[in-house]
């Protein structure tokens, strides 16, 4: 059932309702010392995102994009509820959990260019809410219509507020035109309440395809009125960290350049997940984590 | 029945074939004189397409949309064969024949500032063998996949030689995220012979969605090794004219933003179409010029 004192209601109405966020975006007051700049914590405070080009050098890149080929290659995915396909394809589009599947990938959640960024901005310590790694192919690459995370995972994780922060890691180089993030800056400011009711197993399809829990026409061009659109390119290892509530989506690709990246999302200790808002059973642990929740563990350099 | 002779041939064979364009870019020869300067006629030659900036002014443009709107909501485009629909919606995507069924198109075609480029790159009086407007909303545009004009023109219309030029005319400001045209630099010089047999009134989905008449995977990558991708952006009124061979697309739009233009293929006089060379009956009148045909009046400004 809903929650009667719920800040960030949504799904339950016929229309949409455009809320203020009641959460910081930096949580200063913890005083965490962290990699980021007290400039980079202002402009992700402002804008929702902070751009961090070439964080990862070309040689730890080659490393994770080859011990990825590697790993689908050697048919251990086949089978696994972490791995969503292509629709129509069967071509591997994400692999979920890739932190506790996969050493490199562990390694990498808690390198301090990430995890120190997160705590940094959670002003605590953190855990991985969700990690994936999406394979988004060249010539056929689909559309992932915009939405805020924090929507979801509110709604259908029970995620409480907004204390979680995203960072998404290009694999290879990001173009403007094979498909990058785009993020509408300043989004993260209002909560969009979505409408309608979310389906049973909602999350099977979601992963595919976005149907409910996004916005509508006239909000989005309302924020982007407000905001523009941001869509950052870069070399390889460029890391876009964005807030839990930013408004993103990413266009189709259909030039010959991949567009493969690592996400994973970094939640407040402090923050960990609830009943589902929505009233639905919670989704699968590899898609939100709520069994077991350990803070990372720096790893050492 | 396929010409014996056919210096571009296509659609015959089970695989793609690269074969080198035999002719010229620019038509120098003729000394026709135009607005493009010798430097933009260079780079024209040597990239397959040309970017000019603002070539129309702000109230240029803002009279060419609001006719178009007007036109549009006034219901006597309903039923014409010239409209084309998008799938599963039915809201217009395309009207072909512009220029001969809006006053205003009429002059637009006949400006020096497309007419005069056109000719000067032909060298010779040239007809308009389509023309059209694309509507591209926003938060739905569809891509459309990479393909040379002239080997559908060719096949499909009997287009005898590459002595044709595209201009593209950006109604609203073109950003790097709503779909705008992406052109393969260089890939003017290579005729990509495809795949398949063409299926009768093959037209009338090709519009909608290309199946045949498509480059391989292989050789777009190929095309993109050598000359990589451009996607010219620019302020409304901004012109891309580019040769008629020239591996083209565009990606989807899911941001607010749509992606209008304004189409026009001029082509030269001495280029007029013979029986479509794929062996099939001529596409129709409004798709391709054959009947009645005059060289362009310039416009006097």
């Amino acid at each position: 059932m809903p929650v009667i004192d719920d800040v960030y209601p949504s799904r339950l109405e016929d229309r949409v309702q455009l809320l203020e966020r009641v959460d910081p975006v930096v949580y200063r007051d913890a005083g965490i010392a962290g990699p980021l700049t007290a400039d980079e914590l202002s402009t992700y405070e402002e804008e929702g995102f902070l751009v961090k080009p070439s964080l990862f050098s070309q040689s730890e890149i080659s490393e994770l994009s080859e011990a990825l080929a590697a790993w689908i290659r050697s048919g251990e995915l086949e089978g696994l509820e972490e791995v969503i396909t292509e629709p129509g394809q069967g071509a591997v589009r994400s692999i979920f959990r890739v932190h506790q599947l996969h050493p490199l990938y562990d390694r990498l959640a808690r390198d301090v260019r990430l995890l120190g960024a997160a705590t940094q901005v959670l002003g605590s310590d953190a855990y991985i809410h969700q990690s994936r790694v999406n394979l988004k192919p060249g010539f056929s690459g689909k559309e992932f219509y915009w939405h805020s995370d924090f929507e979801t995972w509110h709604a259908e994780d029970g995620m409480p507020r907004m204390r979680a922060l995203s960072v998404s890691l290009a694999l290879p180089k990001k173009f403007p035109f094979n498909g990058p993030l785009m993020v509408i800056p300043g989004s993260h400011r209002t909560y969009v309440a979505c409408v309608g009711v979310t389906p049973e197993d909602h999350y099977k399809q979601s992963l595919k395809r976005q149907e409910y829990g996004v916005p509508d026409q006239d909000t989005l061009r309302t924020l982007t009125e407000r905001g523009g659109i941001s869509a950052p390119t870069g070399e390889a290892g460029t890391a876009v960290f964005f807030d839990c509530n930013a408004m993103h989506g990413s266009n189709g690709n259909i030039t010959p350049y991949p567009r493969n990246n690592v996400f994973f999302v970094f939640n407040s200790i402090e923050n960990q997940l609830q009943e589902p808002f929505c009233g639905r059973a919670p989704r699968p642990e590899h898609i939100a984590a709520r069994q077991r929740v350990e803070a990372l563990r720096p790893l050492s350099r």
